[in-house]
């Protein structure tokens, strides 16, 4: 019998499980469950039922994992320990700063619930952090550097559209050339944000606003610009849609270790992606995490995982045999 | 207490595994197990013991974790199993075609001992095989693509060696740029293994050999070169000495796919790695891999395992914490 998919949220991040669920054979999407009113929201598939978040707990034993695709600030903190109650939950929890909290809700919530839940799944925190940790159990004597892009920041994009005038805009961040350049060379370069990355932003502003002011306020913005070289572009609205509508991202992890006698041998390990759509591919990842829940549930496991707990045949559908014979 | 690991032959690998064995402080090297006259072999540190292999029975008891560091032809298909009865075991087994019947072997004599073994460690397999499946499992429509190198390889050094009027030989595998442009710009190429690779060989020639009959039969020979171009460089022994003493390599593992509604979004998964040490680097991944199988033993886990079945974190000297806090 198929895994049965519930995703609770349904924004880019949900949309993105709803294509991803069709990739996967072994998978069925059986319901989707939303905050607002059922019949205002649209399916990708029409065949799919959608639900208000509170019709959920009448799912126990219709569904088999729950994905839940809320906001890390508010949505996440809340729901991951509730549904992790009654059903296998995953989520993209990303605050990073936060997720020893998180483990902690969800580790206690799950395990009195009976449920495998894996949290912080997705590709930074997943399959980045993965890659940290695989590269640093090979090479202890190393440096660790990620460079993230070139990709849309939503986070960034949203603090120059607060600025007064400012109509929408869109951020790249932009990993810089020497700095990549550097690290591939095993040069263990200590690198300050502005060294590491460069920040591109393509604004539309109001008929009759100070563009310059504009510029000025989002180069000084402390956190968010301040710490770094910033390129500011004023376009109109419609090129905007066109150009920039998509939501790329990507990145590398790199570590630069060395072995020998005297540390005399080199390595470099690079992990690389490069990504049309952000959301899709995140949604790629929780999928595969959702079967591993599903197979770790099966194996009377219970509680919160992260990406570093699951043994990685669990994530793929073809049997431990195939995998021997196929891909080792 | 530290983890005591024992290596079973002392050649490349058996070095790189003492070297090590220093960057890991949870671990220590209890003796080193080899057959030729123990007298005759010397260790970077002389502190370490030397036994013959006849002696392994001897250290049940006293060490945790024996590290296999033999052939894959003819040594590992008997020591594997023969030693998994006694100790947890880690090897590099990598003739492909022939994993599932070392499986097979290792797995009933690990499970008889009640012991646990990791085998086909390394980077390929291992390193590369890991980043096959995650990637797969990830971007269930897409294609996979592996290149080797720039680096040596002993096999087909070897076979040049044998050609008469050689005196000594190193070949280098290199991927061809083309090749992999077409393949980082998601284009899902079709290769040959000639448009993938380039053959490199750098020969030397007795002083009365004839060097078109030698440069003839290399690019000829089946299996190793004539699916391949290949180029050939006639150079001194003092030359192959000054710039070919090194064992380097390294390679990409790639993954292009699709995702969306319609696959209108494409990905690019790309894990390279870029060795100056061949065998320093694979006896890191074979250590990693010993302390993951030292904490599967200690949680009562029994029988053969791959790299597929290895939770993450228990490669890592960190606590489950430290990994979260860290590195998610």
């Amino acid at each position: 019998m198929n895994i049965r998919i519930g995703i609770v949220g349904y924004g880019n991040l949900g949309r993105g499980i709803e294509c991803a669920v069709k990739q996967n054979p072994d998978m069925t999407l059986a319901a989707v469950f939303t905050r607002r009113p059922p019949e205002t929201v649209k399916l990708l598939d029409t065949a799919t039922p959608v639900y208000t978040v509170a019709d959920i707990p009448q799912f126990v034993g219709k569904i088999d994992v729950l994905i839940l695709c809320g906001g890390s600030a508010t949505d996440l903190p809340k729901q991951t320990p509730a549904y992790a109650k009654l059903f296998h939950v995953v989520d993209s929890f990303d605050t990073h700063a936060r997720i020893p909290e998180h483990f902690a809700a969800v580790d206690a919530a799950a395990t009195e619930g009976g449920h495998v839940a894996v949290i912080s799944c997705g590709w930074d925190p997943g399959m980045f952090s993965l890659n940290r940790l695989y590269a640093g159990a090979i090479l202890p004597d190393g440096h660790d550097y990620t460079f993230w892009g070139k990709g849309v920041s939503q986070g960034h994009s949203d603090a120059i559209r607060r600025i007064e005038g400012v109509v929408d805009a869109k951020q790249y961040t932009i990993p810089r050339d020497e700095a990549l350049e550097a690290v591939r060379n095993g040069e263990n370069p200590t690198l300050t944000a502005r060294q590491k990355h460069l920040r591109e932003c393509f604004v539309v502003a109001a008929d009759d606003a100070d563009k310059a002011r504009i510029e000025n306020e989002i180069k000084t913005m402390p956190n968010y610009f301040a710490d770094y070289d910033t390129v500011v572009h004023f376009i109109s609205q419609e090129e905007l849609d066109r150009d920039h509508s998509g939501i790329p991202h990507g990145g590398m992890v790199i570590r630069s270790g060395k072995t020998g006698q005297n540390g005399e041998h080199s390595h470099l390990i690079e992990y690389r992606l490069k990504l049309d759509s952000n959301p899709e591919f995140t949604s790629s990842v929780l999928l595969a995490a959702a079967r591993a829940a599903y197979r770790l549930g099966q194996k009377g496991e219970r509680g919160c995982k992260t990406m570093f707990d699951i043994p990685p045949a669990l994530l793929s559908p073809l049997s431990p045999e195939e995998l021997r014979a196929t891909l080792l």
